[in-house]
């Protein structure tokens, strides 16, 4: 590998996905680990960028974590359910192992930042990122810059109305029916008792429910902030036809009220992450490359 | 009158409240008129504050309102249901009228702007301004900046969870029931069939009623913005124990999830505005105080 390199880091509760990128974005080099205990992970990690000599390490993180400049407890996971890693001091074991300087943000806004820079949002400044997974996650551009708020957004938690009909008690352990709760990936194999993904797609009326869930947070965030973009990035884009069914209920569910987005040119409102799959990771490569201070 | 003088002017669509306030915000003089003919009520508003010989001019508009200065139609009232006022150029019409430079902004950001040099907002960073009257609007402080996004918040049409049991079909002309369809005055009018605003405080379980949507307001954008402080304004300011109703149904919506804000210290985080009823014209006037060029 020739030029500079820049080391991305998608850390997740269940895996973690390590790349190098050349100074314009482009996956040179990757490799996946699980994520075990917090010590031997991240001295795997250091392992893998210090080998390849990353000028900088941007870090997309799994939540909550400490982003505020002026706490004592700067840069480390907060209180997550994987207790083993609470309290751990990611971004200080990150840039004392690798020896480069590290930035941190969540997982959602490494991913909307790389499709601000190199995807779907590139131009725009109010934007989100939705993500649809295990989890349910959005990040917000806001005014060209990414927001983080007294923490950072936790928006899979908005309380969002029902899809008529639906009586699944929702499954979030602090909400019950919150949006995550009732949308995530965990919520539909559960409201329809099977096991695998692709199961989901074959119950009636799940790609409605799903997009009517989805369609809901984004009239909500549309409204609220004036967005001119939103990303869905996570197995949403995998799934067929459910982007295109987003677009219509969001549509239906923003009736003519507002001057734009026009109802008529949804594809361009919503679109589905461009970098699908590596958002994540290149996204956290170029917030290391744009942010990092010595 | 001695010392500087800034007029403030809250433009609604029933009706025009003016004032003078000093360097502190302090109001010296205030005046209200009906909301008539666009060119006698402007003409009315330019010989009120050229009377009173005020350095600059702030507006909280009505909605919605062209606040990109970017744009050909910058300062105008937009498509408001207000069909004489459609089109309208505010900004211009006051600012050659009135002979001195003219801050424009939304109704709700000037209250919150108010509350945020003067009132319950003071030294916050991200904050929320939720006012609950004829209509419902909510004005953004993030990042110690009023927020617009591409034109301006409309979050009194967030879609938002039903009151279990609230079989009300909501009355908002373009989403039936979304937050201002179900839980604006008007809509509380027409839940209830009665005619006054102090009988629907009668009515068995309409505090809860209330207090839940706007307490699912509330948690939908702490989750989302990650917000430091809340503080309402409009007619809830005025009803015995709403605020409080609100505090409650909000901590259990939020339901220890979030680090902050801490539930047990509810009266620090959602709060009445404290200026009021003079949120809209003190905000208005600092708005042009802090904000005028030449």
């Amino acid at each position: 590998m020739k030029g500079l390199r820049y080391g991305g880091l998608e850390c997740g509760g269940t895996k973690m996905v390590m790349a190098v990128c050349d100074e314009k974005g482009t996956v040179l080099d990757t490799a996946t680990i699980p994520t075990q205990a917090p010590d031997e992970t991240l001295e795997h990690i250091v392992a893998y960028f210090k080998e390849r000599d990353v000028q900088t390490l941007g870090v997309g993180a799994f939540g909550p974590v400490d982003l505020n400049f002026a706490s004592p407890t700067f840069g480390n996971i907060l209180n997550t359910p994987k207790l083993a890693w609470q309290n751990v001091p990611l971004l200080k074991t990150l840039k004392e192992g690798a020896g480069v300087p590290v930035v941190l943000d969540t997982d959602v806004n490494a991913a909307l930042y790389g499709e601000v820079v190199l995807g779907g949002a590139k131009g725009i400044d109010h934007a989100a990122y939705i993500t649809v997974g295990t989890g349910i996650g959005i990040g917000l551009w806001l005014n060209g810059r990414l927001y983080h708020g007294s923490l950072h957004s936790e928006g899979g938690h908005m309380r969002i109305a029902r899809f008529p009909g639906d009586t699944f008690e929702g499954n979030c352990p602090f909400h019950k029916d919150c949006l995550e709760g009732m949308a995530a990936g965990p919520a539909l194999l559960k409201r329809y008792n099977v096991e695998k993904p692709e199961e989901i797609w074959k119950q009636e009326g799940s790609m409605d429910l799903e997009s009517h869930y989805i369609a809901e947070a984004i009239t909500d965030l549309t409204m609220l902030l004036s967005l001119q973009r939103v990303i869905l990035g996570g197995g949403v884009c995998d799934t067929p036809g459910l982007v295109e069914r987003i677009r219509e209920m969001t549509a239906e569910k923003l009736g003519d009220y507002l001057p734009r987005p026009d109802k008529n040119q949804m594809d361009q409102f919503i679109l589905p992450a461009a970098l699908y799959p590596n958002q994540g990771i290149v996204g956290a490569a170029v917030l290391g490359r744009d942010f990092s201070t010595i």
